[in-house]
């Protein structure tokens, strides 16, 4: 196996010593990835020692049209130079203007989608909050219902619908008002779906308290490149229309074109209550959020939900650009989809290679499974000795996910996809 | 009265269609200021129309070292232009080690002060939530003492503290583990301080759950700008201390210099145990929040608390920057002190002239209070057809706010404390 | 059909005035049976106009041993004559030593249950919230597993681990710390056991707060007669074990012999970690009620869980006596086996005849379930106007339930069978 | 000092081993009086060793007319004997029937109380469940303001509004819902009535939740004897009535009679919206239990409150009869007011001759509060000694409470009070 680069192995001392003192014990990402990141372009990341790494992370997501996109970075350049507003709540700004007006004619309108945007704060967890805010002020209802392994955020609202019992301990009080239902496939097809969601809801003695809403994500990312397939979620919206259940997709990390369309949901035909989007929404990896939601389910009061970082209008001028750009014609995603199938059909290589290793994950969110879970961390150290930047996922991190930014070249995926063939070679036993 | 422009008052016609079409009902400053701002300087926004406005509000307190600063754009776009890592969550990177270290030599070890540093979300509420989960999760008790009038944030943990009714509402579901106390002249001086809180603690029948942490602002800006006094503060720290308490300074809008020093509580002589900080802490309003803690108390599991925009660069860089320039020496918080005290002495100067008018703050955060609170708003409505940008605050927005950048000039706010006058005059029966 | 009695059929005219005037609206029984009940003895009660009833309701199983039973009358008389204590809270008496003696000899040591008893209050409520009380102080978690369709009761803790939805709503609050999980046989057999709870539980990702115990109905008397089998039983006890998990079983209503023996777990061979006693333990409708645990179990604090009516002694004095009376040896419980054989066949032969009818039910707790819901109402109405006491179950009320008091002749069994086999007919369309 | 026997001191030998073997550790009483009771009558009790001692504890107020008085236990015998109705939910007896009309014609009429009557079950803490879940339904608030050193019972919703620490841990998860305010005199007198209450119900930035009700006793027994003076308790229901919250006195130990009036709050001359009655309200010890409430608030849904033990006839019997005998006159009350003010005046004799002792209460409700909490302990062992039973209350346990039956004689009362008296002596320093 070789290296993308010949540097050396960086190790935990590449890392200022001000991390170790200074930066909370909470920190992550830096113990796994023991180097210290300088600049980075396209897919590429480079380190303070000039090393590079081929980026199938992407920011968790938050990058899906790569590092320093040049297309999205000359207007904010721009932008910023002409002391452009930077800041601004939710007052109007022109930078605000072309993204509301971009969005609504290039995103919303073609999908007859009628849906209200919503500037719910920058982070994917504020997004999720305020789509349950509204969801329990529609409905009068507390009640949400989430997925076994759903991943929904780290504020307290978000953190209730989120599975992780780790991260749910965090809480430090008893998160209430969700009710966990098996995701699609949770007991490997042997049982009918929604058999105990719908015979619960119509039982009045059941003892379920009748849901404002039910949270989902088409794809598990975090949970471990769960799919829900497109038959399950057309049943899900149907049941939760049938119930007067609002349903609400959160396509934090599956949406902006992840899976191939821009909302994950489109391939099943479906049109949620509630969208959440954030991570790349804003296409150059700064923080911004939207909650959509339908016309008639806009009953905020003006300011009840507010937040000082709603306005983010640099956010908003590369948002806008990536839109214009990846999102006027089908080609962007079309071109995601081949690129999917490509990386699947290696994945699929690879894991009828070994034993104990499965293929799984829908658009360009792949990734391998281990039945032995230790594996996967083992295999993502090894990349990441040669070059190549992956994360676990799933609940015994039994999961290797690939998140290439969506621009990656047909060759940079197959050099990746090389290097996580040698790492499974390498630790098969 | 003359306007600093004289340009016609815009309308709500001056947004475009956009903002009534498709985005959400829960918009609110551009209900106030129905204008589109374009592009923006120091303490001066311009709209679309040429209009401009001398800004008394600066992002709700993010912008304290004014819009788009020329000594800390620079370094923005230089580190944007060469490509540097942009998102990075919580990888190390130049631009975080830069700021961690820099905020260690400048900050944290010239006061004393045994912090770690976490990096919870690029916003306030990120910062609450991850303060109050920490002290839960510390202490292994639940319950939270706010105060009246508190704001600490949308999302469902700091919405919990946070006292404002219609906001609380919005949540959906009973906010709980929280209690209220009076805060610092809550009854006008006439009741001794703590009576309560200190006699119900104390108390083994008194009903009220041991709590975790008190979370308290030393100048409440959303609340109507009241002043805690240096010995209330005093107090509090000792209460907490001598009750096993932890306490929790929200330093979100006060901090970063707004009162003087960098921290609010500076001045009272206090060490809080967890200090929250955000809004102006990157400098150029871009998303970015801290949450600070004895070391002892740094009892986090790595990646028990994540998120996706915890590594927003770009704000690193201008945080440094603005750490750099402004707090290496006593000279700027020395003249926010002077300017503070110049605009208090100008608003007493008006609250003296007029009935039922009272002027109330600490440093720049400084304000009017009308006994008739629907005046507020007439003030502020009349200020801004003339070309200065306040907002109202208070529990019935009988308050006109006053934040203005920090950098502005004695002739900016001379002409701004002018158009005021003018505004409270106007607005006298 | 022919009446019991000829008197003719009550109506709500026979209820006296103050009923409707003065007494709540929440009153139930006295709307479905409109006539005052002036005296009782054994199985039958005689209203104030003479009218007899044959009572298959049993005080809802609180008269196992039927009403005002001779055996047990003479001595609570003799007891009350005497000035024997009638109210102790709990301190000792005569009465409460004997009880305590005799349960321990009588029932808990020939079974081998090395139970503490607590005397928590004199209800069923008060015995499941002293339960999950202790299981949560015990584990240190919060969360309880119940079923769907359960019944525990309604004070705030006992209620929120009940099934019905209209009583939920009773709360006033959000119900929380409880999650419902499927029943045996829930969904006809379809599924295999514990496929969705075990799987959860051993998902660190799955979303569900550990368990402190599950709560759990051998036969849910109010929930419809549902029945678990012996191995679904045992398969949970097992289940609880392996996760650590508290197993209580609430037997207040069919405990003190309604299923055969005196514990309705006996059959299934399993040991719960907590039982609940109520209903019949007094023997004489007298309010009284025990919690029962596992030896290492009683970590309560002196006084943790006080109440005023703890120490019923008269209630203790009937107790004793039905213990002594009836469990001494196991002719009691093989009598019981065996008229509840003899209902059920002819509850088989009932069901056989008609369609959409089927029999259900364990013991002496026996019932129809009628494909149409509305037609078990039906049934009760009309065997009432021919002198039969019964009630429906069930979340749609959809099962006519039979609780006769154990100790009822073969004749008066047969009689009331003949009453209710007329009632369907006279039903059938 | 004399002991009012002169059998020896009862040791814990004195209960029988299946105390110690058989009943939980959270027994309470029958290990501050290590002895076994065997008969009663009026004022006094016998243990089985006969010795007799003077009852000033009195079921904790639920034998207002002593142990086994005469006048009830007749019509008692005479009930059961004649195989009378005993247990009967909530269907029509002739009990029900002569005591609902009894209560409306002896209680409510006389006192222009136009209350419905629930039956709620058979405890106190029952009352304040069903008090506390209609509040939540009639309001459709969730929150309720209770007072310092409140108690209202052990099951989960009346546990939350109970300020015992102790009391609340063994709930085993955090009490929500709730919001301790101070009671009267809590601060020693030195501050204004409701100032922080109603200030901060004024306030919509305050982060009270808005509460459904305030649930109070005139007299906190529990709580050490803190007695609410008239005043206090006008200007509450003044409060409650102008803020649109619902008041809820829980009469359970100071009702019937206790303070003088049936009702204490009669005094006061105020109408509370919930009265919640039990204790001495069946006047022989036996469980019952009533919420009373406003005719316009009686929106419960036929059954949505239910429970086995709300037809305990042979209370109704013994409650009939009561309400005839004392309560058809003022006569029985102006001699509890007489009695108490005798009591009174001895504990006044008794604290004036001691430092560190002093009287409080009203009516029957007496009793000296010590400076040196430890020795009201000691005060109530010494009596014990010496024949008479008293219990102590308080949050640190510092009062001595006397609540001897109502119909104990002045010379009885005075034989007591020497005894007392001759404690608190003995335990001077």
């Amino acid at each position: 196996m070789t290296a993308l680069t010949d540097t050396a192995t960086p190790t935990d001392s590449a890392l200022a010593e001000v991390y170790h003192s200074v930066e909370s014990e909470v920190r992550s990402y830096c113990r796994s990835w023991p180097t210290t990141m300088a600049v980075a372009q396209g897919s590429w990341l480079t380190d303070t020692d000039g090393r590079r790494y081929l980026d199938f992370f992407a920011g968790a997501g938050a990058l899906n049209y790569g590092h320093n996109n040049p297309a999205l970075k000359q207007p904010l350049l721009d932008y910023l130079a002409a002391d452009h507003i930077v800041h601004s709540l939710d007052m109007a700004t022109t930078a605000k203007t072309e993204f509301l007006e971009t969005f609504e004619r290039v995103i919303l309108r073609p999908r007859a989608l009628d849906y209200k945007v919503q500037f719910p704060g920058p982070t994917g967890a504020n997004a999720v909050e305020a789509a349950l805010k509204l969801a329990r002020k529609v409905t009068g209802r507390e009640s949400i219902i989430n997925f076994t392994n759903a991943f929904h955020g780290m504020t307290l609202g978000a953190l209730s619908v989120t599975g992780n019992s780790m991260k749910r301990a965090g809480a430090g009080i008893p998160l209430v008002h969700s009710t966990p239902m098996p995701y699609d496939n949770y007991f490997g097809g042997a049982t009918e779906d929604f058999h105990w969601f719908e015979r619960v809801l119509d039982d009045s003695g059941g003892g379920l308290n009748h849901p404002a809403a039910v949270i989902v994500e088409t794809v598990q990312g975090e949970g471990g490149l769960n799919v829900a397939r497109a038959e399950w979620l057309r049943a899900l919206a149907d049941l939760c229309h049938r119930r007067d259940i609002l349903l609400i997709v959160d396509d934090v990390q599956m949406g902006c074109g992840r899976t191939g369309r821009f909302f994950s949901f489109e391939e099943a035909g479906i049109v949620p209550d509630i969208v959440t989007l954030s991570k790349s929404i804003s296409g150059y990896g700064l923080p911004m959020a939207l909650t959509l939601f339908r016309r008639d389910l806009d009953v905020w009061t003006p300011g009840e939900h507010n937040g000082t970082f709603r306005g983010h209008n640099p956010a908003f001028v590369t948002a806008t650009k990536a839109l214009e750009i990846y999102w006027q014609d089908q080609s962007f995603s079309e071109q995601t989809t081949a690129k999917g199938a490509h990386v699947r059909a290696r994945l699929d290589e690879i894991a009828s290679a070994h034993d104990g290793v499965g293929a799984r994950g829908r658009g360009m969110a792949q990734g391998l499974k281990f039945a032995d879970a230790a594996r996967a961390a083992e295999v993502c150290r090894t990349a990441f000795d040669h070059g190549l930047l992956m994360e676990t996922s799933g609940p015994s991190d039994e999961v290797v996910k690939l998140l290439p930014p969506l621009t990656t070249s047909e060759t940079d995926l197959d050099s990746g996809l090389d290097l996580l063939a040698a790492a499974v070679a390498a630790t098969s036993s």
